[in-house]
C-alpha cells in the first residue's frame, strides 16, 4: 500500500478559519491570520461540531496496490471523490495482490494463499486467450487483486472517515489506509487535524460501547473537556 | 440475480405531483389528483428538467446473486443507500457465484471458470479451517462470488440510474440489475418512469457519441419534442 | 406553523431491521418480522451509531406558514429534499408572516413589527403595479414573510436533524418544526425516534459542552449506558 | 456584489486529468503533463459525460454584497459547501441592500424602494432597541438585505451550477453571480471550463424547449459534434 497526497487545498488552515470568520463578521474577512488567531477560531468550530466550515479544505490522494476488499469499502464513502483503475479496461495479467497479515503469519497459510493467488491467474489468462472479454474475464479475479484509486475528501470528510476507519474495530487495511492519510494531512494542516482519529480521540466517545479498548482508555483520558 | 421491489412511498406519483404544484401555489396543494392532473404536472417537470420534485418518492429493492463486480460499481451512486451482506462476517462455504454469458456460451470457458471457483472455494474453506478470520479468508474469494444488497434510491436518483446503467455501453450484468428495476417502478409508478431509460430515451442525447446504436436510433425518432 | 407527515415508507421499521439483518444474513431475509425482534435489531444500529439502515425509511411532510428565515435555514441540510413555493412565480398579495414571540410579547413591539409588515406590503403591492416583475417586487419582502414547503428526509438524516434543531440552543421557530416533525414521525416508527431528540439526549453528549442545559440534565442522566 | 476566488487546487487541470488516467492505466500515473495530453484527457471526459473526475478539482469563492433572495437560491445546490454571515448573531445597523435593476430604471419605482428599505432599517433598530434579540428583530429584514457568504464547489458541480444558472431563464441576480464565478475559474482553468455554460452550451440541448433564445442560437449551431 503507497498512499501520497498528490493535491490539497492551499493554506487549508487559512481557508476553514476565514469561512469561520464569515459567519460571524460584519465585512468579509482576508487573510492572513496569525497561527494563533487561526487555532482559536479552528479548536472552537472543531470542539463545537460546528464542522461545516472545515469542508472548504479539500485533499487528494493517490492510493496503490491496496485490495478491492478495500476499495469496495472506501467507495461506501459518499462524501467523497474516486476515481479508480478500472478491471473493465485494464489488463490484469500477472495481477498484483494484498496478502493479509493473519495469512503472512503462518507459512502453511501463506503458501496455499498464494498458490490459490497463481491458479486464479493462469484461469484468468486463459479466459482471456480463450476470448473471454476482460471486463467478464475478471470475474474470476480475487478480493485481494490490487487496485489504484485517486480519493478526494474535503477536511470535514475526513474527520469522519478517521473516526470511523482508525478505529481499531475497523477493518485491519483500510485503517492502515486512515492511518497513512491522517498522517499525511497532520503533516500540512496541523490546526485542523490535531483531535482527528477514532471516535474516542475526537469526541470522548465509543459509540460501541467497548470501554476496555487501549484506544478508548488512552485518548478518553487524555482529551482536555 | 433477483430483484424484488419491498417497499416504497405510497401514491408515488401523487407525492410527486403535490411537491411540484406546491412551488406555483399560494396555498399548500392537497391531494387527490386526478391521473390527467398528475400526469400534466410530471411531464412538466421530467421533460423540462426540474426533476428535484421526483425525490419525494422512493423505492427500495431486494437484490439477490449478484456479482461483487455489480455491487462494487453500484456503490458507485452516492444518491442511493445500501445495506450489503457483510463478507467479514458472513460464512460463504460453498460460496455461490455469478457466471458471466460470454464464459456460458462455450462449454470450455464454462468449464476453465467453474474448476477455478471450486478450486478457490476450496481455498476459502481451508483457510478458515487453518485459523485464518473470515475477514482476511475472503481475500481468495473472486468477484464472481455472489452478494446480496439492499438499496433504496428516490425516483430522482433512479432516473440518473437508468441513464446511464441501461444504456448498451453499460456492463451486462449491472444493466441486467437495472432494467429488472426499471421494470418494477414501472409497474408501480408508469407516470414517473414512462420515459426513463437510457439517456438517449431520456434525454434525446447520447454523451459517448455511438448514434449507431440501436437505441439511438430507436428512441431519438421516437421522443416526442 | 402547520406540519403534516403526508407520505412515509410503509412499515418504515420493518425496512430499517431488514436492511439491518441483510448485513449478517446469509440469505435475503424477508419479513414479517416481530416487534421484538424489531426493537433487538434498531436498539442495536441505532445504539451503535451503525445508522446508515435507517435510510431505507423515507418521511414527506408538508410543513405551512413558516418564515423564510426559517426555510433558510432548513434548506441548509443536504440530506433531504425540498419543494418550495416560489417568491418568484407566486403574488403574495396581504403576505402573512410570522411574529416572533419575543416581539408578541411586548405590545410595543408588537404593534411596531405589524405596522412594518403593513409598510412592506404595501410597498411589494405600488412595485407591482407599477410594472415591476414579482420576482423583484419581493425583494422588499421580509424574512418573516410565510412560505410553504415539502420536505423528505430519511430517519438517519432526522436523527441529525433533530440532533441540531430541536436543541435548546437552536433557533425558536426551527426548534418548534423539529418538535412538530419529531411528534409526527415518532407516532408512525416508535421504535426507530424513541431516542432521537437534542444530542444529549442521542448520543449522552453536548457538543457545546452546555452542561447545565435543563435538556442535558435531564437526558444525560436518563440515558441507559 | 463582488466575487473573489479565494482559494483553488493547484494545478486543477492536472489533478482531474491524472485521476481520469488512473482508471485506464497499469500503473498510477504521475505528473506533470503537456498542456496537449491534458486537454486530449479532460475532452473526452466532459464531452462524454464522464465528470465524476472533475470532482478532484475545488474552488472557493468569497462572495459579498448579495441579496439574501440569492443566497437562498444558491444554498439549494447541495454539492457545495457554505459559510454565510448569520442574520442571528451580526449586527446589521443601516443594512446594506440590493436594488434589482428593473426597480432601479424608473426612478419612481427606486424611490418607493429605498423609502422603504430606510422604513425597514428604522424599524430594526428599534426593535433591537426595545430589547428584541437580534436574530427576531432580523424578522423584518427584507429579501434584498445583503449577505457575506463563502462558496466552495468542485468543478462537476460548478460545470451543473453554471448550466442552471447562467441561462438566461435563471433570475438576474443568481445569474450574474455565475457569470462572474465562471469568469474567475476560466482564468485559472480554461481547460476544465471550456465549454462551461448553458445547458445548450455545454451540452447542446434546452431543457426548457426555448430554441429561440438567443444563447440556444448561437450556442448550439457553435459547438462541435
Amino acid at each position: 500500500m503507497k498512499v501520497t497526497l498528490i493535491s490539497h487545498t492551499p493554506e487549508p488552515e487559512l481557508a476553514c478559519a476565514l469561512a469561520a470568520k464569515t459567519c460571524h463578521a460584519a465585512k468579509m474577512p482576508k487573510g492572513p491570520m496569525t497561527r494563533e488567531g487561526m487555532k482559536r477560531m479552528l479548536d472552537i468550530v472543531i470542539g463545537s461540531g460546528h464542522t461545516s466550515v472545515l469542508e472548504h479544505a479539500s485533499f487528494t490522494f493517490a492510493v496503490e496496490g491496496v485490495s478491492r476488499s478495500l476499495t469496495h469499502q472506501l467507495v461506501r464513502h459518499r462524501m467523497a471523490s474516486f476515481s479508480q483503475q478500472s478491471q473493465r479496461h485494464v489488463r490484469l495479467k500477472d495481477f498484483e495482490y494484498v496478502v493479509p497479515p493473519t495469512v503472512e503469519k503462518s507459512p502453511k497459510t501463506a503458501k496455499a494463499f498464494r498458490e490459490t493467488m497463481s491458479l486464479i491467474s493462469d484461469a484468468y489468462g486463459q479466459l482471456a486467450e480463450m476470448g473471454v472479454p476482460l471486463e467478464d474475464a475478471r470475474y474470476v479475479l480475487p478480493n485481494a487483486a490490487t487496485s489504484n484509486i485517486v480519493v478526494t475528501m474535503n477536511a470535514r470528510s475526513l474527520h469522519n472517515f478517521f473516526e470511523l476507519r482508525s478505529c481499531l474495530r475497523a477493518q485491519w487495511e483500510i485503517r492502515k489506509l486512515a492511518n497513512l492519510m491522517l498522517r499525511e494531512v497532520q503533516k500540512k494542516a496541523p490546526l485542523l487535524f490535531e483531535w482527528a482519529g477514532p471516535i474516542c480521540k475526537a469526541r470522548g466517545i465509543c459509540m460501541e460501547g467497548v470501554t476496555d479498548c487501549k484506544f478508548y482508555k488512552l485518548y478518553v483520558k487524555k482529551k482536555p473537556s
